[in-house]
């Protein structure tokens, strides 16, 4: 009789989204006239710069042709893109980082979902509190989380400005986001220096989701874990041309793991993580599609340089907006400037959801409760930046009507 | 102490084709005049059709507009392309299957390795020898399969004409490959229907990997195994267009998996495999590129069709080219008229290996040894008929002249 994998079903229902969904879609059809905003999902609204747009159509050219069509590519990536990567994301900064410990992939949530299974069932996990769902979700559906092996939460709260604190127990892995989803907040270099450490000490690897990297201003913000000292022997590094580069569509990331990170066998043998990762990635990956990755290596030209530029200032321009409309209206404000999300303290001791349908009724502004990022997200509420000028400045400004005093 | 996933270490080093490359990259350094024609990897040589440039140029102009422009999709697959899947490659062949069945994914490497994550571990699984490596690899990496839980072998010979004889014991997941690769047998409407009824008696499940249907030309061979009988309650079929449209560098494919196919809890709770599918891509995929689903759309137009057929019509050619030049030469042949891959026993005992050596320095030709797919792969080896026609024709007159008495 075949068994189902019994841990899906430790899974909470992720009703998050649906639930908006819903909720979005019977107060339009019982208010036909309203124009609600949507400023929830982060999904980006800007269309792939031109340089992008003009090297994949050439990509797809050279595969209509005999004498230039590519068909299996390198499952790491084809080294084009990854000299590119090498180069602009970490060596210009000072990080020694070689072609063949980056693997590029078709994003960041299969990545930081996959790579849960190069590990071992038994290792300790902890997760920040609130914070992107996936990397809770994928340790449950293997089995290294559940009621017997719990997660370790790491709040990140109001009163400690939202930087999770080191666990006071031992833990193997540790997911950290920075700039985080949903808070906004960024791990300066002290802080993180501590969670290197802590690893280094512990033996534990960090993974690092730095989807969100691009979006940094502060000086003394990093924009690479590798940055810090020891972190190649003790972290693996996510990134996506997402947020980036509007490739939320498109699909295109890539993970990076430095051939100093160890992992160890029961019997405390030292094996090395990239390598596992390579054999994961050749047997149930097929590559990047080679257009994709055309499309990436154009955001490193000179002129892709500077119209993703461009395209990220229109959105961080939308984060002040939105950071500074709800200031005005006397709101207590976090994130919004790292980072393309807004997070705002639900006022007067009102539930997330209880906020979600106040903003959707009154003001028609559909956002996002933050209990659903996690407990610690309870009273707050989530906006994105992604959305269009327009639509943000008029949201902001319903907001202001009808929230100032 | 972080740990591996030490099933890793079950896995056999994968030596097959990176020695067939350390041998041949030997034999040129030592021979730098000789023209080697490779018959080795199956990779397709053939460029994208017309049809499908169109599409995709389009597809990335609309996304290099703000009105067209689109972000995330749904990680089942656009409706668009969901409506031709089922409307060409089922309705119209009186299969019903709904959009919500089909899963568009980045390929079949992929979805046959990412299956086995929903399905318990204590499944006992049945797999065909030789086959496609990544069945077996990916069921050890998880650790359903390994010493104290062996795979279940299913010798395909010569002797039983490459067909699987059921299991004398039971087993919970079955892997079939119709064409097959590497052998090209197809199973044909009664051999099939054997199978789907040990599956029903059994509660067992069928994956049925059926990436190179579109080369099956007998009237009796199925194209999709819910052509028989009660199937949509026992079998996942893969799909893949890589050989059909020659997107190995693309990326695209589909599952199938009908609402009636079920799953067991311990407990005997009956399970819908397909919800357990939808909720393992929302969480650890984010959809197929937009680009790539429309190159996909434009296969199932009049002249998409059209202009695939030709393809195939040409890859058929090639194979029947070796077919007929291997037997006039006095080989003993299989495969080749409803698959892309001819099976060829190697003669006077030789093995599998010893035949590859001989075929390179002898006519400067690289094919794959048989033993590479499993252990009753010994002393028969692979070509493929993905090679250009002027390749193809000389590789066999070289062959010809050598063998031929």
């Amino acid at each position: 009789m075949i068994k189902v994998n019994e841990n899906y079903f430790n899974l909470e229902e992720s009703y998050l989204f649906s639930t908006i969904a819903k909720k979005v879609n019977e107060y339009q059809i019982k208010n036909p006239n309203k124009k609600v905003i949507k400023l929830g999902i982060g999904d980006v609204t800007l269309p792939l710069i031109p340089e992008v747009v003009k090297a994949m159509k050439k990509a797809i050219e050279e595969m209509g042709q005999k004498e230039t069509f590519r068909g299996y590519g390198p499952e790491q990536g084809y080294d084009f893109l990854r000299e590119k990567i090498a180069k602009y994301d970490y060596q210009d900064k000072g990080i020694d980082i070689d072609l063949d410990e980056i693997f590029v992939s078709d994003g960041a949530k299969c990545d930081t979902g996959n790579i849960t299974e190069i590990f071992s069932k038994n290792n300790k996990v902890a997760i920040t509190d609130p914070v992107y769902p996936v990397y809770l979700d994928t340790n449950i559906m293997c089995g290294r989380i559940n009621k017997e092996k719990p997660v370790v939460y790491l709040p990140c709260t109001k009163e400690n400005n939202f930087m999770p604190e080191l666990p006071k127990e031992h833990v193997d892995i540790i997911y950290l986001c920075s700039p985080n989803n949903p808070t906004g907040a960024t791990m300066t270099k002290g802080e993180l220096k501590k969670w290197v450490e802590y690893a280094k000490n512990n033996k534990s690897i960090i993974l690092y989701d730095a989807a969100y990297e691009r979006f940094i201003q502060d000086q003394n913000t990093v924009h690479s874990i590798f940055e810090i000292e020891g972190a190649k022997e003790t972290a693996i590094e996510f990134k996506s041309y997402s947020k980036t580069a509007g490739f939320t569509g498109v699909r295109c990331g890539y993970v990076v793991i430095p051939k100093e990170v160890k992992a160890y066998k029961e019997n405390g043998e030292e094996v090395e993580v990239r390598k596992m990762w390579n054999r994961r990635q050749c047997t149930k990956f097929n590559g990047t599609p080679y257009i994709t990755q055309r499309g990436a290596e154009a955001i490193y030209t000179e002129r892709g340089r500077k119209e993703i530029d461009k395209n990220i200032e229109y959105y961080r321009e939308n984060a002040k907006i939105i950071k500074e409309g709800l200031e005005e209206a006397g709101f207590n404000v976090y994130g919004g400037i790292n980072s393309p999300y807004i997070w705002l303290e639900v006022p007067n001791g009102k539930s997330s959801w209880e906020f979600f349908d106040e903003l959707l009724e009154n003001v028609n502004i559909v956002g996002t409760p933050g209990v659903g990022f996690g407990k610690c997200g309870e009273g707050f509420f989530r906006l994105t930046a992604f959305g269009d000028r327009e639509n943000t400045i008029e949201a902001i400004d319903r907001i202001k009507k009808y929230y100032k005093k």
